[in-house]
């Protein structure tokens, strides 16, 4: 067969935006290899362990927030890639997956390498594409061509995805010794995306329900950081003082624009204050309208707190895609992209007046005049102060009649001051909650005479996390401690997960993944032992990262068992359930080249972290030794002292 | 819900006769580990890596023979099965996967570690089944116990295979602090499998086509060794003095009982001489009547002679299932087992009275009265003997008119002697071609001066393979090595290779299973570096193999892409092909607790063999390291002296 069409696919590939692939080696993908390794502007790794390659391929995607190419060649080679295309699916990667295979005749016909690889990825795939067996038909090259530019475009379109393209390939596979591939002008076909707006009279709609209702939430589900969107979601909490509850992975926590309402920075520590028994407290935060992006939480206690809430209505945000109802309350789906709804709704011109003048009738929901403070540092910094103390600081007195309507800081006149009072009431204890939570924290992470345990060792390794880290969390326990603690305030912090599915398979290879594609950023892993040894091939090929650290907790087992109630108290733990493992980094750090560091205690921990982080130190390993009922007696110390510190 | 469907699991299959669990550790499966773990009759493992733990039940069922159970978490844990049941599929092997899932509800809700796991295999699992997830109803407790006895009976039925039976399971997991498990007399069905008869008369016309037809080669793909099926082998063979030819996987190799023809012990230098570029040669050994049986072939050199050669008429003998038309001729598939084919028509009625009436009337066909000995040894030990001198040993002189008819040695009265003169001729070059290869194999392999290679260092260390060896191969070189060299005569010498997909994902686990299965008997592994550092998760738990050897062949490379001319001749050929990667084994055998040796010469091999291989060495790993480009080089040379030796 002719290769032309073979060669075309790079050149596709580039003109359409691809710069990166990975590819793992073999016989049968040979052809799509030459092609990809001579195409003057594609950049091509190699990496056997097809597992690793996709998550890495991943890894570069999710950094370079584009598709990125991976290649393999026929057989069980494609179904390594299964994991990572899973988890791109559901956390809306877009990946162009190139399986190379037999010609469709010498399917089934017992040739080695040969499994059924159409449709490979079932479900977890948004396409699967044939490409054809023989090209030698003019329209058989147009469809080739046509394939390759469809399938970029269905992974890039929103919600993003993996697409798979199987290549039959016929022998001979190699280009002749010195032969030079033509990387010749090809026809793409281009993906313009649109950004759905809803009419004006719908906005209206939405926006006069949420001034008009007094229990507004908003909560984020992971999502990439995004400061278009981050700005328009502080302009529309200040617009409409609604509390915004994000986990570490809806990345909220950035540093935002510089004009927005201290006191409405985003939420985080919901798996503090949501763990407080505290029946009040619960009745106080729950929503009448929950408005939710963005994909999966992390925090349980939220997630099922918001179940039980069951908020008269649920809005999610989102443009495109099916909708989870994660809550079980989903009432509308609203079909535009986030940072383009909350811009409306914030923009729209305020029509207070009138509301104002039907609802300011009723004085009796106005708290009558206590002045405070609204400055932000007591709201975040000062520990020890009670919810008590706080209830008094965000009531306004309302204007006395006659005077000059006042405007709400930085509401924009989307509210009036009876609706600005009655959100304020709603604000308050989520903002009590989470000035409570962190004061908390720093008190209880801090305290002297501690067991070395992971949760604490945690909290220092992120405490110094460099500046535009981008951090990486391992499932399961890794990201569930980060998402306690939080990352400090004022650095930015990009976080990552594989949450899509939460599988421990692929971290490693996706903070990899993330190292190489942004070589001048540092990349740091936060992992188990577990996952570490799991995804070992991560580091199994010929890349430097000399700007990737990993974090690897260590407790010899996977101790999230130990924190659970149900395996805790079984007699399967140890071996079943844990799967104590007596491994230590060690060799892997000698095998791969990584400098290897080791904390066994805080004294350790505090002395080798500035070494660890230092940005000359290269590729870093740093495992931090700990005992997993130390861990788990100490975690519970932290449950119980979250029960009984609220007040 | 009521866990009892679930404790039911574990002795259904008890009571279906599975013995063997590979678990991986996870939340969602809680309740089936906690099932399996306390079932009395059942042995749990557990396995961290999911690909790891499913090649390791793929091992531990190719070598018991009968279904093994594995068990995972909900998400991409049942992805990381997918490589080992695509070659359980294509193998032939009986694997239940319980693959644990949030209830149907909670799919597609964002919830942590799920996916759409309903029919997760597709194409490449025998059947899915979906375990009801509320089991109130009475019907629904039917349903659940007859899901797993039809799963098993399914997976076991030949073709076996995997089955996916998709457990949905809903909080609380656990039993509560010591409470026991019920394990009730659950109702099960039982497969009882039949062996399918050909009416007399068809069988009746296969054995006079056989007869008649004088030239007729037998094929054996990959099999299972089977002591019924080789006895009925030789037994044909004899009868019908036809060539048998079998690859290292297809176990034709094994000491046979001790009645039969040793001139007809089955062939298996094909990769030697059908790389004889002779034209003759190739001619006088194309069969009209081929016929096959077992799965896929290792020899590319038999399998495109055979394509090429189109014979008039292809037998396939398989019971079940779909046949693949390997060499594009195809004429019958015959729906017996391959023992019973041969068995029927060795013990048919001999008739050869009226076709010697029909036949002897051409003495045309019978050479002149040349008497040479039929014993076997110069057949197979003896070297540099040429074809020429092969020609003559073969051809009987046809009895003189009157006298009594001569049986042929074995045939059983099959054959007429004008029959069998015919086939003789047809045997003789087959049978030469072979002596030939064993003798200039020896002689090549033991020449002095030699670089220290991989190939000949796995001759010598194939020489010294104890007795009852179980032999695991490795893809893609190490089965291709071995197969041109075959394994010593007279000793029991069982073969595996992951053949059904040719993958090298899970050769290393697979002979981990093999060897948890049968602890008194050595389980040897022939294994490359890709291959190896893809799969070290294989050691990784907590179970001893101290009857595991593993021969690590360490070119640094895939040394694979440098013996094929395509590659060879590539710029891409280290980076993209070989993928040069430098690790030794020392750091993996430190973490495993492997006995660890090495060797870079031939007399360090010949030093350290019997050390390696005495059974108080427990689990030990034997890193022959060799350079890619010698290896290259010197398997250039093999290829030479092939072409230009055979005379």
């Amino acid at each position: 067969m002719s290769l032309q069409a073979i060669h075309n696919i790079p050149e596709i590939c580039a003109q359409l935006g691809i710069t990166d692939v990975v590819l793992s080696p073999g016989s049968r993908c040979a052809p799509l290899t030459i092609a990809f390794a001579r195409h003057p502007s594609i950049q091509v790794r190699t990496v056997p362990d097809e597992r690793a390659a996709a998550f890495i391929g991943l890894g570069l995607a999710q950094a370079q927030r584009r598709a990125v190419a991976l290649v393999c060649t026929s057989g069980t080679a494609g179904l390594n890639y299964a994991p990572a295309v899973a988890e791109a699916y559901f956390q809306q990667i877009p990946l162009i997956v190139f399986t190379a295979d037999r010609p469709p005749e010498w399917v089934d016909q017992l040739d080695g390498q040969t499994i059924r690889q159409a449709d490979l990825y079932g479900a977890h795939a948004k396409g699967s594409f044939q490409f054809p067996a023989d090209t030698s038909h003019a329209d058989a090259q147009w469809h080739a061509a046509r394939i390759v530019s469809e399938a970029i475009g269905l992974a890039e379109q929103f919600p993003a995805g993996p697409v798979q393209i199987n290549v039959p390939l016929r022998e001979p596979f190699y280009p002749k010794p010195g032969e030079e591939l033509r990387f010749e002008a090809v026809k793409v076909t281009r993906e313009l995306p649109g950004r759905p707006q809803l009419p004006a009279t719908a906005l209206a709609e939405l926006r006069d329900a949420i001034r008009s209702t007094s229990r507004v939430l908003l909560v984020a589900g992971q999502h990439p950081a995004d400061t278009e969107l981050l700005l328009a979601l502080h302009r529309f909490a200040a617009a409409f003082q609604v509390p915004v509850v994000g986990d570490l992975i809806a990345n909220l926590h950035l540093p935002a624009a510089p004009d927005y309402d201290q006191r409405l920075r985003p939420l985080g520590r919901q798996d503090v204050f949501m763990a407080v028994p505290e029946p009040g407290l619960k009745e106080a935060l729950k929503p009448e309208l929950l408005i939710t992006f963005g994909q999966s939480l992390i925090s349980k206690a939220l997630k099922l707190y918001l179940r039980n809430a069951r908020p008269a209505q649920h809005w999610h945000i989102q443009s495109a895609g099916p909708v989870a109802d994660t809550f079980q309350s989903l009432t509308k789906v609203v079909r535009m992209e986030p940072a383009d709804f909350f811009a409306a709704l914030t923009e729209m011109p305020g029509t207070t007046e009138s509301i104002i003048g039907s609802k300011s009738s009723d004085p009796g929901s106005i708290p009558s005049g206590t002045t405070t403070s609204t400055g932000s540092a007591s709201y975040t910094t000062t520990p020890n102060h009670t919810a008590a103390q706080d209830a008094t600081r965000v009531a306004r007195p309302a204007a006395p009649a006659g005077t000059p309507r006042l405007v709400w800081p930085g509401s924009g006149g989307q509210l009036s001051d009876t609706e600005a009072l009655a959100k304020a009431a709603y604000l308050k204890p989520w903002l009590a909650a989470e000035n409570w939570a962190t004061g908390f924290l720093q008190d209880f992470m801090r305290a002297p005479k501690q067991p070395f345990n992971e949760f604490t060792a945690i909290y220092h390794a992120l405490q110094q996390l460099p500046d535009r880290t981008a951090l990486h969390l391992a499932n399961s326990m890794a990201v569930r401690y980060a998402n306690i603690l939080g990352v400090p305030a004022g650095r930015f912090v990009e976080v990552f997960a594989n949450r899509g599915t939460s599988g421990i398979d692929g971290c490693t290879s996706t903070a990899v993944g993330a190292a190489l594609a942004q070589p001048g950023r540092p990349v740091v892993l936060l992992t188990g032992d577990v996952a570490f040894f799991y995804d070992r091939n991560a580091f199994w090929h010929n890349y430097a990262t000399p700007n990737l650290r990993v974090i690897l907790l260590n407790n010899h087992a996977g101790g999230i068992f130990r924190l659970i109630d149900g395996p805790r108290q079984q007699p399967e733990l140890e071996e079943f359930f844990e799967t104590r493992q007596p491994l230590t980094a060690a060799n892997t750090a000698r095998d791969f080249n990584l400098r290897y560091l080791t904390a066994q205690s805080f004294a350790e921990l505090e002395s080798v972290l500035p070494v660890f982080f230092a940005p000359e130190s290269g590729a870093s390993l740093l495992e931090i030794t700990t005992d997993s009922k130390t861990n788990a007696e100490f975690f519970e110390q932290y449950r119980a002292a979250v029960k009984s510190s609220f007040a």
